[in-house]
């Protein structure tokens, strides 16, 4: 079974944790754990996000203003799935030789395509990087950055535009096909889109469940497996009525997003991404966490999603 | 052919050259121009230097330190990797498409094993990053640095350990075999070692045309191709005497080297590159420019390095 595993920020940097490298390493050994398990029966593409990695890279950027030359958002977003293509293959490369499994790791970078009239576009929602003061914030504005208040801070905000295609796909399928283990489509992949015939890189970020949504479609997969921080998906979430969901068509899953079970920002961009891999002729598409992650597979745990 | 093309840093940021993301964009639609012509008759793996790029990654790291986690030297190379790559695979993919080219490409992170033991350890001599002033180099040589005075300021200087093995490689020739483009280790590779059984990322560089003869063996590549700023080697280089060197077998370029034609950190490890890659059974080895690289691959131009 082909598998596209996207992984939740939280798999590299946990809320609370200490933000350091040294983290992510000790995380990504956990998490290779269970990735190499799942590599041994199943072809696996991994995505991540990169939230708190590509913030800290905006902090340095503008830290280092005057000094160092800048890079816009989408160059960073390539620098941070440097950061953690890295980071998840060499901790996955030991579990691996650990396990005494002889598998190899692609990490590639990943260019996804964004309509050039995304809606988006019009109206950034997505806050990236620092909490600033009143007077920076305002500064940043009259530099044509959106900004927004957030928790009585004020942060910058970048559109989030509609993954359409990973220009990586083909290669990424090929791959997986000769038995390699691919690492693709970190932080929702590149953005870029179409100016002209050109490519060009365009500062937004893309959800990185939408993104391997579109990744799963692209490669073929048989089942996107969105890892999350909680076991599945819930109705009333948080309320004394909270229900797990075990299985959802997309139907319902639709009628759910529409009586507002699911969290912007949170389960919501996954319940949707799974229900887009469906729609579009996915097998089946779950949801879940790492503890729970091989018992889903077999129907055991977590919220399978179905046509 | 199988080729691996090894890009000087200047093939992006040119000595003089305004440091910046968008001059990196216009050199590289340049380089493009000339790969692109190689790529439509040879399949080709292309690498490329990270110098001022990792060195800017450092001066950011070090402007927002207390404010944001620092990243180590191997984690920066791995950014570095993800902003080149990037800035070339855009560029050739838009070079491609407008000659009606149609073939895809993957950039690849590259981890490069060097031996725990090597002498370089010992002896840190490859300078990186900004220049300090005394005070500054004093306090860093405090926290453990290896500092040297060039050019009346100071730099921090680390080891450039021996290239011994690509661990992509597999993967990147079963990419190449495919038809697909790979831009693979870039700056020379993350520089990793074993510590017990397990790979860890060290503190080093490695460096990029060392680095791309061991890809090009470990490949099997039919040449190496090293794209530099000048248009071939030359004996007495700089002096009234100056010859171009068309054609060296590897013991000339030994006797060559013995008696010093070749600058350090210049043209030394390129010569020293080629003459590995050929006495390790690669056929032939080739240094020139851009200008000269079409030429230069049918013996036309560029210096040519056979057994």
């Amino acid at each position: 079974m082909l598998i596209v595993a996207a992984l939740g920020g939280n798999a590299l940097l946990q809320r609370g944790q200490k933000l350091s490298v040294e983290t992510q390493f000790a995380n990504a050994r956990k998490a290779a754990a269970v990735l190499a398990q799942l590599a041994k029966k199943h072809q696996l593409v991994i995505t991540h996000g990169n939230g708190p990695q590509v913030g800290n890279i905006m902090l340095q950027v503008e830290a280092a203003l005057g000094r160092a030359y800048p890079v816009p958002l989408h160059v960073a977003v390539a620098e941070s799935e440097g950061e953690i293509g890295y980071i998840l293959e060499q901790s996955l490369l030991n579990e691996l030789a650990r396990r005494k499994l002889k598998k190899r790791i692609a990490s590639m970078l990943t260019q996804v395509l964004v309509g050039k009239n995304d809606p988006a576009f019009q109206n950034p929602t997505k806050p990236i990087g620092p909490y600033y003061g009143k007077q920076h914030a305002d500064a940043l504005a009259r530099k044509g950055f959106s900004m927004t208040k957030i928790n009585g801070g004020y942060r910058r905000v970048v559109p989030s535009p509609k993954p359409l295609e990973i220009l990586e796909a083909e290669a990424i399928r090929k791959l997986v096909k000769m038995g390699i283990l691919v690492i693709a489509a970190g932080g929702g992949g590149i953005p870029v889109h179409r100016k002209g015939k050109a490519l060009t890189g365009i500062d937004a970020v893309i959800d990185k469940d939408r993104a391997s949504a579109v990744l799963a479609r692209d490669v073929r997969a048989d089942m996107l497996l969105i890892v999350t921080d909680v076991p599945c998906t819930y109705l009333d979430y948080g309320t004394k009525n909270q229900k797990a969901i075990r299985c959802m068509t997309v139907s319902q899953a639709r009628h759910y997003i529409h009586e507002g079970h699911f969290a912007e920002g949170s389960m919501l961009p996954k319940v949707e991404a799974a229900a887009d891999f469906v729609a579009h002729g996915g097998r089946k598409a779950v949801i879940t966490d790492f503890a729970s992650a091989e018992k889903a597979l077999r129907g055991k745990a977590g919220t399978t999603m179905v046509k």
